[in-house]
């Protein structure tokens, strides 16, 4: 199973970090824009092509540094069709460089709606009795607020196909405070504890029956690297699960926040860096590569973090 | 705005009625299948054909009953390229009819990628300094589990372009006791109340700077038929909101279950229909149509629905 296969690369390189694909024109060096440009003017599809550029050459330079490339859905779908046809090309080119890929999707919803989804991003889409791969991740967000039944149709492919999901428990953001942190009462014990403990909670039972050879389920947790607290208390009540963490870097959470978050074999956490990485030319700390050496200035600051994740 | 217009249409034509173009091979009638298949074999790209023909026919039955359709994206989302070409192509003929549409795509993430999808489903993308329209749907779902900085990028987008909302509430779902129904207790009062009431308030909030001149703000919430008690507090406590209603038919929700969720004026709810309406010729009641006359079994399960709402 791939969570299996995500836990022996984080080991294998030494390295528990997660690239983030969220291509932006703003991040993206003048020489690419301009020669798409040039030929398909300032169209979605010249975007679109901008973009697949732009992470070909990122991924050329950091595959043999990092188990696994993030790219987030919205900023391909918000192209229409040729974003999607870039969303689906970057999976490919990554899985072509050996990297695992986590599509940051976030999707939720009703079962038999959620069935399309994971069929379609992590199953297989039936066809009249054939069988369809049409997205191809080996990961995706997945949003709990829905509840149970809105998460069983990714759990039948994780079986199925080996593939995993990390469920959204605290999120990165400022707002995660206005759902997540509330404190709930449980009806029998009348006991109160924040939301994101009773969903933390219902994702370790969703992962139960999927546990790897690691010790790691194969439903695992989306945990904000901006609430170091939190995420050590979460990690103690859920042994088994992996946690996708965000917020590193850009947003605000350091190497130390991210502690509690490891077990005692400094294994159960993937952080992820979008900006930080990708957009490294644009910062004073690697600015010296300029434009022209973008990808090289992403390197070297993925080096950068797995020094400051492993100190 | 949107909203008023949505208003509007449901009051001219006494229907708040929309139909969920949620299609699925198993409810397509055999002709339309066999046709494509035999053209293009058992293909992503044929079941693409295949909804677009199917929606069309449904479409141009009952555009002059209901004042919207709501595609959900994942049916057409586990298809790739063909299946996002057939939602946009849906949505554009649905539009031509007069038809407003609501995409039910339950986006919900961070601010800045909550603000990619914003602009690409109800706003626009800017490539530098040119704005581009990419899915167009007059309305969208949201879901709230982020905060209010994940919901906050669609609120300029409502302000902006008249476009509107409707924010995950309470699903009609079982799962939706499972983090909805959480007694929640309010640090400053003490008071414990479920949830969805404190997403409901959430709701209220963010909508109070976009109220239009019927009184409903842009921002809407999605409250499920199958839970009529909630629906009526809800409705008490959210004069302003109007509610997208899932759940009525296939799910168990009847029309007595709806009424404590109108207002005085009979207002306040549009309740969606699928399977009910685009699946009508497979059921007993409308057999007789046979399945060449598929479309007209639909456009019969419409206007039974609306005398039954009504009444």
């Amino acid at each position: 199973m791939l969570m299996d296969r995500l836990v022996s690369r984080i080991i294998e390189l030494q390295s528990p970090i997660v690239v983030g694909l969220d291509p932006r024109l703003s991040q993206v060096p003048g020489f690419i824009k301009e020669a798409v440009f040039a030929d398909k003017g300032k169209t979605p599809a010249a975007v679109a092509d901008i973009f697949y550029r732009f992470n070909k050459e990122i991924i050329d330079h950091i595959y043999d540094l990092v188990p696994a490339v993030k790219p987030q859905i919205a900023l391909y779908e918000q192209l229409g069709i040729p974003g999607i046809d870039c969303y689906l090309k970057t999976i490919e080119y990554a899985k072509s460089k050996g990297l695992l890929v986590i599509g940051d999707v976030k999707r939720g919803d009703i079962a038999s709606t959620a069935e399309a989804y994971s069929h379609g991003h992590i199953g297989m889409v039936d066809i009249e009795g054939t069988s369809h791969t049409i997205f191809n991740e080996d990961f995706i967000t997945v949003n709990p607020y829905m509840g149970h039944d809105s998460v069983e149709p990714y759990l039948a492919d994780c079986k199925n196909y080996g593939k995993g999901i990390f469920v959204l428990v605290k999120t990165s953001n400022p707002g995660s405070r206005d759902i997540q942190d509330m404190l709930v009462t449980d009806k029998k014990t009348a006991e109160a504890f924040p939301i994101y403990h009773h969903v933390g909670k219902l994702v370790s039972e969703w992962g139960n029956q999927l546990i790897g050879k690691h010790g790691f389920s194969a439903v695992g947790a989306v945990v904000g690297a901006t609430h170091p607290e939190e995420g050590k208390v979460l990690r103690e009540n859920m042994p088994h699960t992996f946690f996708l963490v965000p917020g590193y870097g850009a947003q605000g959470g350091t190497a130390k926040d991210l502690q509690g978050m490891f077990n005692k074999d400094r294994l159960g956490i993937i952080v992820n860096s979008s900006r930080g990485i990708t957009g490294a030319f644009q910062m004073g700390a690697y600015s010296s590569y300029g434009e022209a050496n973008f990808a090289e200035a992403s390197r070297a600051a993925v080096l950068d973090m797995k020094k400051d994740l492993m100190s």
